[in-house]
């Protein structure tokens, strides 16, 4: 391992100019710090790292445990991990009912590969953490049945099969579960905590919902069903209590409106008030007051265990100040951590940063110069250490150093300047706009293939262009998203387009997969224009910032999707059969169900909607997910099964729209506010400061009035550090930050609300590195 | 007037119990004030209520104007607008195309009496403020402009009629425009106001969405164009680009979800993953965005003018207290006003409060017992007259004052007891319950018919055994929601069923509106179950409490329907037909315009949804803004027009889904959050324990653990004030506030974030009692 090496060298040896100053104390903390041993720092570390990135493992502090634990946070097999879960859930797609049928010996074996990794890495887990601990959380005994369950439920089903008869599948509910359970799983954990806390007071809201639907229907019932209305369909209107409060339920989703109105308004304009008085009250008030709540429950939980999440961060940075400190002039003066110590944890913790932002970060928390740090500053290492630091390095640019010649005459000069002019990128957003309209043109007609010719021929010279001007590696640095973007469709569509010709002049066939590819990459190329509208790109930024923690939500809508899929395929399939668009099969008409015969579900051509594979099932729940035509879907499936099939997609309403799609939005809408109104934290406004007072900060320009203050908006200004003059060569700007995990996005949430200073509890209770868990007061 | 002879007499005629230790203090007073013109106080007290109010008119400040002043202001007369108002909107009833016809003469006569109501209004308003105010508020101009531009069109208009042409009443749109710009109308502006300057954002956010449809538009074109694939109506499938625009469009509707996807995915299951990157991006992604973005701009304006609004506030309390400052002892001290100056006052601003409770608040505000105010108290008194006290007198029951011997027996006693207890709303929530099978079961049955008698009775019974135990006046009391409520139900539900029972029993002829009053009311009576279930009664209370204020989101939505159901009938009226339920004509099958043959439109019965008169208009309205069915209503208009009528819908679509229903959503969640998470105010608290501290206090049950910690929960535990032992006759009680107008609800929601005391600005600009407005920065 590299920083072990580091470590021999001592401090001395990668000490930047920035630190010059600092050396003197630095090379007195190196002589005390021998005393140090190398199990301490490598817990110290682990602690700090565990702050870093949130881990409330409360793993065993011997030394042979800590390495064990550190095997375990290795990254591989995080990754690992993930993809034996994916492979897990994707067996789905190879079991019956298949997309691609494998025999079940295949399937079984996948199956128990995965099953034995995620024993193996449980048994890891167990060494790493003391005995008593690992029987008292929760998800390890979940872990343990899931995996007891998956392999009962294989035996019988083999055993079943083996003799020829047919069972249900039960525990393949399970194994999303499992993306629950994994230790990597903690914010969805805590998502799915937070929603459970959050259930008694959505639960009293939806019963005063529900009474309020059932009061609604006992009036339609009242003063409708004796009218001998018939529907469009001339089926008994409003007759049965049961089919109106499905049909008013159905009226919360206004996936039938104004249908169910219809017969009722036909006959008298006054029952319109009865209608309306129930969106109003229903589907628009209380589906509000559904959002509050979710909302505001939500956001509390969550608080509360963000708040708990310092606590525990804060706790393990006091026990790694309290490994390494050292007492500084007598007994009396509190105990500090010397530059030498901190620089040898910082190596070790982050391997990656250079010397030279090591000495920045120091300069921050050491404001007075006093070459050690008390416990005040120390604990602010693991913030310190997550905020993006981008060290730009003016470097000349390669050409000027082979050829200096020829990239400094007059001509190249120009160029360079064209390049960097506001113009060029005018020209070029005008270029783009016409080839919009190109690309709508018909691309059979000669001159709008060739003009595409001329496009791409023009978009790579662009970028060569930019390429001569600009440093490559800071063209390519791994912030500059936008000429990432642009270089890779350009390419792509380069190549495209050059298969395609050759494919279309060998043999005169044109594959229409590669045609295809090359529309989408040709639009994909207008998107760059949103690129130099600086509000469009502000908006852009945010929504990119908020990605990464969205993923949460993404797995969080898996596990649903994936259990609802699961027994839904169970119960459905093979029900609603789907013939190809060039069948002739008559019973294509009524999807070969004759249940089906005259349904609004096989009229509206909705046969490939069905539950016959995992693919179609996961299709079919987002088209009930945005519920529009949610009454005929539903409606083709009661119609092929039982009228009581109505509680698997209303229970899937109430789980999907009602809870999840709000929580979604409730998080949108807080991303989007954090964006707008909290500023930087006080951690990185002094890391700020620190770069501009030692005059290494970038030129910033005033922000241009955009909706986000976003630093992105700097991105593609590379000219300034172009302008070398009497600048340092080595500069630092702090990225606006990608929030890596949700963690980081709610601590920001939460950080100007939540208090700690009143109670951090220093060493009250330094071994409650539990989960933290929160009980309704 | 009242409070003027009350002044007469002095402040010791209607001293209360409370003040006794105060009567000398505000003796002193009473001497000192007689230097205090009547003229001085009524200009105090106008600039009280003005405060109270939230009223910001810069009268003049003569005492002729503010007698005009105050005329102007009489609720009788706001009234008296909202009634013009009224008629002058509902003229749309009977003008054509008319629900009821009337005449021209008639309908213009009718417009000519509101036009000349609303002149002679400004011409009393032109009266009270200066002359170069008049004309420099927007509002008196458009007043002006929309009476002269109604009164041209009328001429126009009566002259083509006249003489046989047929024209447009285009003033009509005008109309709710007036709703706007009189002086009543100011919550209505200031929500304009706040849209108009939340609108920049919304537009970058718009245009960014729409530059993303456009996108994928266009890559639809290219993948699915050319692959001659047909809808299910047989037309082919993406191939015109503007078609797809506006297919795309309305999938962000959710309206055609999954129809628009259909062909594709029949074609190949790889095509859903186009439409589901859509729905996510556009359909789920921006119409959040757009939320926040709505909410977080609205709420900025909002918070500015509420700022504004509030340092208005102070500046008017602090004019009414240099009208009747004195100084006590000596030039050095700071300048009071005495309690006998400020009785006076409160009087004049407030008539209709008692004694008891103007010396409560006095209390309240001159902790010390120095028998006068500063500055600093007295600007409060605004906010403290518009907390609103409920004074419970404990009153002996009229029965025990006529027939003690009969009213105190060991019978009575033990039915009050009975009344009392738990168990008896337990019994009465069961019979509801079975009440509730009772209504659903048939009616025709005569057990069901006996048998609604009976719970008639027992309903009747319950109420009359309440009144006996409880003191009727308190039961009856303005804030006992539940007990009006029910009484009021019953009451009707016994007249209507002894009416229908007569016209039964008189002809056997049974009136179908009489019985859908009976059965509405029937299962009316059931809501009242709600009450009993604190958690439910909890999220109702809060429900009524923002009522109020959403009136304010009613008269937006009138505002933007009226206008376009004007601009509506004008394009399409008569274009679509109805004809009665009844009706033989073939015609019927597409509405009665040959161009609607075998459309959606048609097919789905849609013949009544359509511009003939407003009330239709309006119904359709509603239908476009549950946006359901949104292409199939929007379609047979386009078929029946032209295709640019998409334009209209369109239109209609962005301004009431995108922007008026997210900000209604948002007001529903910042209300709620209100009640969730803002406590009592400052003087709210002061004011309780005052209360608290004088020992008049109705005993308070420790709240019950429910959702939101609504005082309500007290209001049907009158049992507390019967125990009457050892305590005062009369009580205080602060009650939840109902707010009264959007102002106070705002300013709740706002009050812990703005902060004034920067910048009160005192005396500075005395004059400068302008409208809020905010310019953006």
């Amino acid at each position: 391992m590299e920083p072990r090496q580091e470590e021999q060298r001592g401090p001395e040896g990668n000490m930047s100019e920035v630190g010059e100053k600092k050396r003197r104390s630095a090379e007195d903390g190196a002589e005390r710090s021998s005393d140090l041993s190398r199990d301490q720092l490598n817990l110290a570390a682990t602690f700090v790292s565990d702050a870093q990135y949130n881990r409330n493992i409360p793993f065993d502090s011997s030394p042979q445990a800590v390495r064990l634990y550190l095997l375990y946070n290795h990254s591989l097999l995080h990754v690992l991990v993930y993809i034996f879960i994916l492979v897990d859930l994707s067996l789905a797609l190879f079991e019956e009912p298949a997309v691609v049928s494998l025999p079940l010996w295949a399937t079984s074996a996948m199956e128990l590969v995965c099953l034995l990794a995620f024993t193996v890495r449980m048994v890891h887990f167990a060494k790493v953490i003391p005995h008593r601990t690992f029987f008292r959380d929760p998800k390890n005994l979940c872990i343990i049945i899931i995996i007891t369950l998956c392999l009962i439920d294989m035996i019988i089903y083999a055993a079943l099969y083996a003799s020829g008869h047919s069972s249900v599948r039960w525990s393949r509910v399970l194994r999303p579960l499992l993306l629950v359970n994994v230790t990597e799983g903690r914010q969805l954990r805590r998502a799915f905590r937070s929603i459970r806390n959050a259930l008694p007071q959505i639960l009293v809201v939806f019963c005063l919902f529900i009474f309020s639907v059932l009061m609604f229907s006992l009036m339609a019932l009242k003063l409708l069903g004796k009218r001998n209305l018939t529907t469009i369909e001339g089926a008994p209107y409003f007759t049965n209590y049961l089919d109106i409060i499905f049909d008013l339920y159905v009226l919360v989703t206004t996936a039938n409106s104004p249908d169910v109105m219809m017969p009722a308004y036909n006959y008298s304009s006054f029952f319109s008030i009865f209608f309306i008085l129930y969106i109003i009250i229903n589907t628009y008030t209380f589906m509000s007051v559904f959002l509050a709540v979710v909302y505001n429950n939500y956001k509390k939980y969550l608080k509360e265990e963000v708040r708990q999440l310092v606590k525990a961060k804060r706790q393990k940075l006091c026990r790694a100040f309290s490994l390494l400190q050292e007492s500084v002039g007598g007994a009396g003066r509190e105990p500090v951590v010397s530059q030498s110590r901190w620089t040898e944890l910082v190596k070790r913790v982050q391997p990656s940063i250079s010397s030279a932002h090591r000495e920045l970060l120091w300069n921050v928390l050491d404001h007075n110069n006093a070459g050690h740090i008390g416990k005040q500053a120390f604990v602010q290492v693991a913030d310190l250490l997550n905020i993006q630091v981008i060290t730009l390095k003016s470097r000349p640019h390669p050409l000027q150093l082979w050829i200096p010649a020829v990239y400094d005459c007059t001509a190249s000069a120009l160029v360079r300047r064209i390049v960097q002019h506001r113009v060029f990128v005018y020209v070029f957003d005008a270029i783009i706009l016409v080839n919009a309209v190109f690309i709508g043109l018909d691309e059979e007609d000669p001159l709008v293939s060739n003009a595409e010719w001329a496009f791409l021929t023009l978009y790579l010279l662009e970028i060569l262009m930019k390429l001569y001007t600009f440093e490559p590696r800071a063209f390519f640095a791994r912030h500059q998203f936008w000429n990432w973007f642009d270089t890779i469709i350009i390419v792509s569509a380069l190549l495209a387009t050059i298969i395609n010709a050759a494919l279309k002049s060998s043999g005169g066939y044109t594959s229409r997969q590669v045609l295809d590819i090359v529309f989408i990459l040709r639009v994909l190329r207008l998107i760059r224009v949103v690129d130099t509208i600086p509000s469009f790109r502000a908006i852009i930024s945010t929504l990119i910032k908020i990605g990464p923690p969205m993923l949460t939500f993404g797995q969080l809508i898996l596990v649903v999707y994936y259990i609802f899929a699961m027994v839904g395929m169970e119960l459905f399939k093979g029900k609603v059969q789907f013939f190809d668009t060039g069948s002739e099969d008559p019973a294509q008409e009524y999807c070969g169900n004759p249940m089906l015969k005259g349904s609004a579900f096989a009229r509206n051509n909705y046969c490939k909607n069905n539950f016959n594979d995992v693919v179609s099932s996961f299709i079919l729940l987002l088209e009930l997910t945005v519920v529009n035509q949610w009454h005929v879907l539903t409606g083709g499936f009661t119609a092929v099964t039982h009228i009581s099939a109505r509680i698997f997609f209303v229970l899937f309403h109430i789980v999907m729209v009602i809870i999840i799609i709000n929580i979604f939005v409730a998080f949108i809408l807080e991303a989007f506010f954090v964006e707008y109104m909290v500023g930087k934290s006080d951690l990185q406004t002094s890391l700020e400061k620190k770069i501009e007072e030692l005059n290494l900060c970038v030129e910033q320009h005033p922000a241009d009035g955009t909706l986000v203050d976003a630093m992105e908006t700097q991105d593609n200004d590379m000219g300034s550090s172009e302008g070398v003059k009497a600048k340092p060569t080595l500069m630092f700007k702090i990225s606006s930050k990608r929030y890596r995990t949700m963690d980081g996005l709610l601590q920001r949430m939460f950080e100007t609300e939540t208090d700690l200073s009143a109670d951090d509890g220093d060493e009250e209770e330094p071994e409650n590195f539990s989960n933290p868990s929160f009980t309704p007061a």
